[in-house]
């Protein structure tokens, strides 16, 4: 597919140190977190600047090579996978921090930096970036750009996309854009900015990120409420907003999912009575702890109407840190103990009781297990569905039926299939349920638009058969 | 260029008290609040429903017939105005709220409600709709979508795309679309939400918006600051985000601005010492008059760095109201002072003051004088460019060359050529002045795409000769 001359050719561009058609390197960059899948891209190559991109597509283009770019494999979508092989585009040595602008309350980054690196740097100097997907401590600002990730703290201050002022691109044919401008307000031209943010890198290959930042919250109070009735811990979602509350962060665990990261992650531990179905944990944050402890009582006002036990208080930065490690590792815990397929639903905050039960309704239909978990205050539920004792033949043919029903159930709430994992390879085909055919071929056209070769991440987000 | 038949065929759709050709409706939905611009279409037509709409367009994309959305009227880029003639298509009739959803904390509404009256209704429910541009009393929300409409609380609270969830539009050719989810987060195809947002009515014609709103802020600090020096007023801008304060206002206003308001408004008056060149009004907001109190405390720490006057604060509800008119109609009575150009400049807002010493300068080389105020926590400056005693012929050929200087002046402190006002009409010949070629062209394959025979408010947004 790619010959020994195209090779050649981007090995001059990028040098010898880092271009790898070895099996080994191959397979470490055909897979991110998507259940078990591995497609290896046919060479992987690893570019240092915005030029170097540039002209590796611009022979990508003219010989009509795939090019898929990889983060830091952290996806939950199958995005970074080549599945039509050709060139893994490693974005690795795009880890530069261009400019942390305090007086304009902005930074400027290379998009293979870190996300936590990213915000720690930043902290630093007192400026705040919000967006926290669980993957923080991996996954690369450039792929939050891709997925328009989410996280924790989405319910109070949002996500990627509502930081993102300016983007420089490299679109398929090699030219180089910028997408707006560096400015918190912009009503000039299409918003070509926010096409690029969630297009999962099927558009353009971002070389460089200008994020709008807020001023640091020094303090905040954390919460976990366990609740005997896991419907009614979703309901108390929806009911503490309307007591006038905007908490910075507020996640559902079902007891399992708390169950079994407490054996996978060492040294957190929490104390559950029996019969708890599952937990709340919820903060609030701001600069004046006074007001802070008034919204917790006010919190813990909206629980009490419903069945709970003891609620627990982090008094300390290690207590809190410890509550948060847990609820982190609940994604990767859950598929450390079965095979599994992760479904990203979201609903309208207060349709999460319904979404969770009909869940249920369905795994029991169709025979099988899931564990949920999630950013409740978004109305955004993982839905985790564990292979465990299944038969692979109930696994490949009745499970897809039940997911088809699930997505069926969002849309019916108002929801959608992804919230904040994106479309990518493994939800394609579900497209369907939630867009028309009118709106699917608008999609199609911007592909076409940006990429008439269908080169750059083929295979993605679109339907197969579109 | 529209036949008798198609009148018929229109009045068959609408009823006959809802079309009209002659020249007084023509003309009064021919204008917007553009400079002195009147471009009436052939015949307005009032559709009351999305399949009205609908049915109108079949017609017209199977003639080519431009047809352009009408709001409020009171855009400021003349996007409103029928410039190729064609049908004006108003959509006052789209003026129910459809559900105000607390449980969700969202509303679906029409496009032709206006702004205010959607605030107010919402406001009674306790919830709050944070975008409140200056002609909120008299645009429709339909409008403030197509220009992603800004306004003085978009520093704490975001412009309308921060609050626009999904939307149903009736693209070009009378097809129907929904462009996403009713969802706080979403990651499912590319954002055609977004796309819609901002695009001036040149990709579809937006009839149902779902919108989140927020709980409502219960008290508020209002304080309006005299600088000696205009450029300080813009200094002191940035440095009350640096002190960690993020206002829900913070307006600046050259003197003059002022001055001309307090006799274009009646019973507002404010005692301005000699010497004062500019204020800023500035806001703080929230749930707890203790907290405000100590950033308005924090706030004047700031600001006493700088030769300021003595600060009025506004100390009864009537005060605010007033002080709130009188900057609210700044705009208005500047223009009704003398023919003038207003031009929508943004920057990074550190960048302010060299952005207004850099106006000025411009204006004295090409022999024009300029108010400007604006959205200065945005970085968001509104120059009006007035006649007064200038020639026609400066005007004409002096005031287009100072412009193009003003706009290239904002793109090299990274900021663009409109913050809320749109490009429209007026402004779409300077779009190369920020954009590439290579942008251009993928923002023309967009209008292509959505609108491939161009009957869509054409000659709109694009320059020209792209």
């Amino acid at each position: 597919m790619i010959t020994s001359q195209q090779i050649n050719e981007f090995t001059q561009i990028v040098g010898e140190n880092f271009i790898f058609t070895d099996i080994e390197t191959r397979q470490n960059y055909g897979h991110d977190e998507t259940e078990d899948y591995n497609f290896p891209p046919n060479v992987v190559v690893k570019p240092a600047n915005t030029i170097e991109v540039s002209e590796i597509m611009k022979i990508a283009f003219q010989n009509e090579i795939p090019v898929v770019p990889i983060g830091g494999r952290t996806g939950l979508s199958g995005g970074a996978l080549s599945i039509h092989g050709g060139i893994g585009l490693s974005m690795e040595r795009f880890n530069k921090i261009l400019e942390i602008d305090e007086k304009n309350c902005q930074v400027t980054t290379e998009p293979g930096v870190i996300t936590q690196v990213l915000k720690d740097s930043l902290a630093e100097q007192g400026l705040f970036y919000p967006v926290d997907p669980s993957s923080m401590g991996s996954c690369f600002i450039g792929g939050n750009i891709a997925e328009n990730s989410g996280g924790a703290r989405a319910v109070k201050y949002g996500v990627t996309k509502d930081y993102v002022l300016n983007l420089e691109v490299v679109l398929p044919n090699g030219e180089i854009i910028w997408t707006g401008a560096n400015t918190l307000k912009n009503s000039t031209g299409y918003n070509l900015t926010q096409l690029m943010v969630g297009s999962e890198g099927t558009l353009g290959i971002v070389t460089k990120i200008v994020l709008k930042l807020l001023p640091v919250n020094q303090h905040n109070v954390l919460m976990l409420v366990p609740f005997y009735k896991a419907e009614q811990a979703c309901e108390a979602v929806s009911a503490i907003f309307r007591a006038g509350i905007v908490p910075s962060a507020l996640e559902f665990m079902e007891r399992d999912a708390i169950d079994w990261t407490m054996q996978y992650v060492d040294g957190v531990s929490v104390a559950i009575n029996d019969g708890i179905e599952a937990h709340l944990l919820i903060e609030v944050d701001g600069n004046y702890p006074e007001v802070l402890m008034q919204e917790a009582e006010k919190i813990l006002e909206v629980v009490e109407n419903y069945e709970i036990d003891e609620v627990l208080f982090a008094d300390s930065t290690d207590q809190k840190n410890a509550l948060w490690k847990l609820r982190r590792a609940v994604g990767e815990a859950v598929k450390s103990n079965s095979v599994y397929k992760e479904e990203d639903t979201v609903v309208p905050r207060y349709e999460l009781p319904t979404l969770l039960k009909g869940i249920k309704e369905i795994g029991k239909k169709y025979g099988f297990h899931s564990v949920c978990y999630g950013h409740a205050g978004d109305g955004n539920l993982h839905v985790n569905i564990v292979k465990q004792e299944m038969t692979d033949e109930a696994w490949q043919t009745e499970v897809p039926k039940g997911i088809v029903e699930i997505f069926e159930l969002t849309k019916s709430l108002k929801g959608t299939i992804s919230g904040e994992h994106g479309i990518g390879y493994v939800q394609k085909n579900y497209l369907p349920i939630v867009f028309s055919d009118v709106e699917l071929h608008l999609m199609k056209g911007i592909k076409k638009l940006f990429d008439p070769k269908g080169i750059l991440n083929p295979g993605k987000i679109l339907p197969d058969n579109l």
